[in-house]
């Protein structure tokens, strides 16, 4: 197979007016799929460096699972879907079918069951890294985001629940988000629980979508979502989802909590877990209302929650992809999950943590607060003759050892091209080398900001140089 | 569908005697993926950060592309494959086939068409990402891996392809090993374009198969090279591999510049740029045979090259899983490609890049370094009565203002308990602060390396426990 047009050697990257072959591949990306530039990335690196320090002042452990996992280990688990393989990538193996991960907690349940005997009880640990979501692709959509999770597996104490929220703040500040920037809304999976014992609903399957039609009423609304606690809902476009099909009398109920958010007297084991946690809470300086907020309309998608659940919200405003403003809301959450890694094995490990999506984090980020982090471009050196490339390198290395971002230009066009090189990688200024300035001994350092020249000595040029970047 | 055992609240984490039920989840990975512990993580941050100076220094631009591609963006380019699809995870989308990477440098070049007319000339970028490949599993061979490239996309000057060398030198270096430790081999892919010329083989099949036989040099000596160049190979397993059928007088020649080392004449073009290259790289400081060799045998087994390939080579021994003492060899390589991009469009785009294999490069750093990079274990704080959390948190915040590592010990066990756990973890010290101790203001440290325990005022703890860690 041929790959290239090969043999002359046609001008190096000038478009040439020919039509195009049939049978070029693609150059775009699939849906749901994104390439992500310095300035982003440098700021993800920034808040990623920021959640190490803390993991580390908080006693966590640095883990990486593979990115592949056994679908028989992970695939039951998966939010908000009712088959096991809808929503996840699978390839069939030589006999078994894999799975790219769609989250970090299914893994460390693996982890922890594979390595049970081995690791410390609480075991902590945290671990950075890609999620995949095979969803239906559209705009805005991502099929592919990074997640940080931190979990305490291992311990049944609300400390450390109590503290996934105390980290995350910290984490959230240390990033330069102020206190009012963002909350904490928090439950309790036990007030469902109460709840449905109270209304007698006792099947599993009825409870979950009775779970995840309360999710939906951030967007929705709670009119929307009585109608899929009810008989079922018709959407927008005329699709019809099937309802809870609950009686009138049960869904009063459950408007009162969640809708007018009156906790309920007789969910007893909720209201003793908030209680004990606020009381945590408040001895680590987080204040009621201002830092967390108790919130019945927090229920979480996924079935495995047990106890306390969350929300991590951020309460300023963005503007989205078309410049309209719009609420953040949540960049994660988490909660308690004591029955999820004993799936696994023969013995019982509650659980509880916390993910975060950091390309929303990022993308909020970069929206909120004016980062001064500049991305370094180069100095450029022009080359006005190949066979002087000693002296250049020479400059280079002295401008290197200075740890100043330098290069030789590395294209092949006469000094205009390289000045508009210069000056389309934004790069700060050019050095100007050539038969007179090698007379003399001095080099021409052009600013590309103020357009102005000066002749400078070599052994000074890397002071001049950081004067000017 | 019930995930746990729910219900009544058995003790924290024991095991249960009960015989496993059938249906549990698998605890294994599948063949060719690992967990990555935290010594391993720290070590490859720090090569990591190391990478990102010097691509800063260098001028280069940071940018991640997504894990995802379109098959037919990718397929064509695949390493050592005869059939477009094997070895990559696809997988069929709504309409089209998306394929996992399985190297960054396709991706680079469908990011370089698709945004051609913005980008500067010539365009400089890292990466560092995972990349897949769906090998037969075996002991040993990863299906996933970290990559490191950078790349000179636009340009034809060797300038670049030299600069590769001296990047990739001072990243080693910087990662603690010296120049003693590592060589980079290079040749050219022009000599054997020459060198089939001169053969009168103009087939690029044949072309390839011959290049994947001498590829194979190193692996299986030029003995069974021989048999794959002449009528075939019969491996250990008795799989028979049909040979390039060439006669006795052409692998005659290959030998002499393969086996014997031996460069030809007339690979006129190939002689000139080694020459060029090797002008440039003494600029640079790099020494013939200590730092760079030119080496004929290096071929690499990817079609797309088009002029000066190389090899990074680790000269030091290791040990392998089975403690046996090996040559490390290849960390990674790369060359000039310069049809590559041209594929996508009208245009053309010569470039030249480097790629290394972190996950390689970090196993051997830490057979070869003592890198005294510890892990922080945190201080534990001993839980002797629970409605005592407020003084407990207290001493934790103050710990924590000063950097140090610590925790309120995480689970529910007695103070036995709380003692292993600390010494399961590795903790330097714990902090005791029972009623005698809450009764004159002072906590017991007791140093778990030397067992000594001493009364210390809670004003004075972060310095001492500092003077212990």
């Amino acid at each position: 197979m041929e790959l290239g047009v090969g043999g002359s050697n046609p001008p190096c990257c000038t478009i040439k007016m020919v039509k195009e072959k049939k049978l070029k591949p693609s150059k775009d990306l699939p849906l749901g799929f994104v390439d992500r530039q310095e300035k982003e990335l440098l700021i993800r690196d920034f808040v990623i460096s920021n959640i190490k320090e803390v993991m580390i002042k908080y006693g966590f452990q640095y883990l990486e699972t593979p990115s592949f996992e056994y679908t028989d280990s992970i695939g039951k688990f998966l939010p908000d879907k009712e088959r096991p393989d809808e929503g996840v990538f699978s390839f069939k193996d030589e006999k078994k079918w894999l799975s790219l991960r769609y989250d970090l907690t299914a893994p460390l349940a693996r982890y922890v069951a594979k390595n049970y005997l081995e690791l410390p009880k609480p075991f902590k640990r945290y671990q950075l890294g890609m999620v995949w979501r095979n969803e239906k692709p559209g705009p805005g959509r991502f099929r592919e985001f990074l997640q940080f999770d931190a979990d305490y597996v291992g311990t049944k104490n609300l400390q450390a629940d109590a503290e996934l929220f105390v980290l995350i703040s910290e984490i959230l500040e240390k990033c330069g988000l102020e206190k009012k920037d963002f909350i904490i809304k928090f439950s309790n999976r036990k007030l469902t629980d109460g709840l449905f014992e109270r209304l007698k609903i006792n099947s599993s399957s009825q409870r979950l979508k009775i779970l995840r039609s309360l999710d939906k009423m951030d967007r929705l609304g709670w009119d929307e979502v009585e109608k899929l606690l009810g008989k079922g809902r018709r959407d927008k476009s005329g699709d019809f989802t099937e309802g809870a099909k609950l009686t009138k009398e049960k869904i009063e109920l459950i408007k009162k909590v969640f809708k007018e958010k009156e906790a309920i007297a007789f969910a007893t084991d909720a209201l003793n877990e908030i209680a004990e946690m606020e009381k945590i809470l408040v001895s680590f300086g987080l204040k009621n209302t201002e830092n967390y907020t108790f919130d019945p309309t927090v229920v979480r998608g996924l079935e495995y929650y047990t106890g306390p659940i969350f929300e991590v919200n951020l309460n300023f405003e963005v503007r989205n992809s078309k410049g309209k403003s719009i609420q953040f809301g949540s960049i994660g959450g988490g909660g308690r999950y004591d029955n999820l890694v004993s799936n696994f094995g023969n013995f019982d490990c509650p659980a509880t943590g916390i993910s975060i999506g950091l390309d929303r984090l990022v993308f909020a980020l970069m929206q909120k607060k004016d980062f001064k982090m500049k991305t370094t471009r180069p100095v450029v050196i022009c080359v006005f003759d190949k066979s002087k490339n000693k002296e250049y390198v020479e400059i280079l290395n002295k401008l290197r050892m200075s740890n100043i971002s330098s290069e030789i230009y590395p294209g092949e066009g006469k000094l205009k091209k390289q000045m508009e090189y210069a000056n389309k990688i934004n790069s700060p200024a050019v050095i100007l080398y050539g038969d007179n300035e090698i007379k003399i001994g001095k080099v021409t350092l052009k600013n590309l900001k103020s357009g102005r020249e000066t002749s400078v000595a070599i052994e000074s040029l890397s002071d001049e140089i950081k004067k000017i970047i």
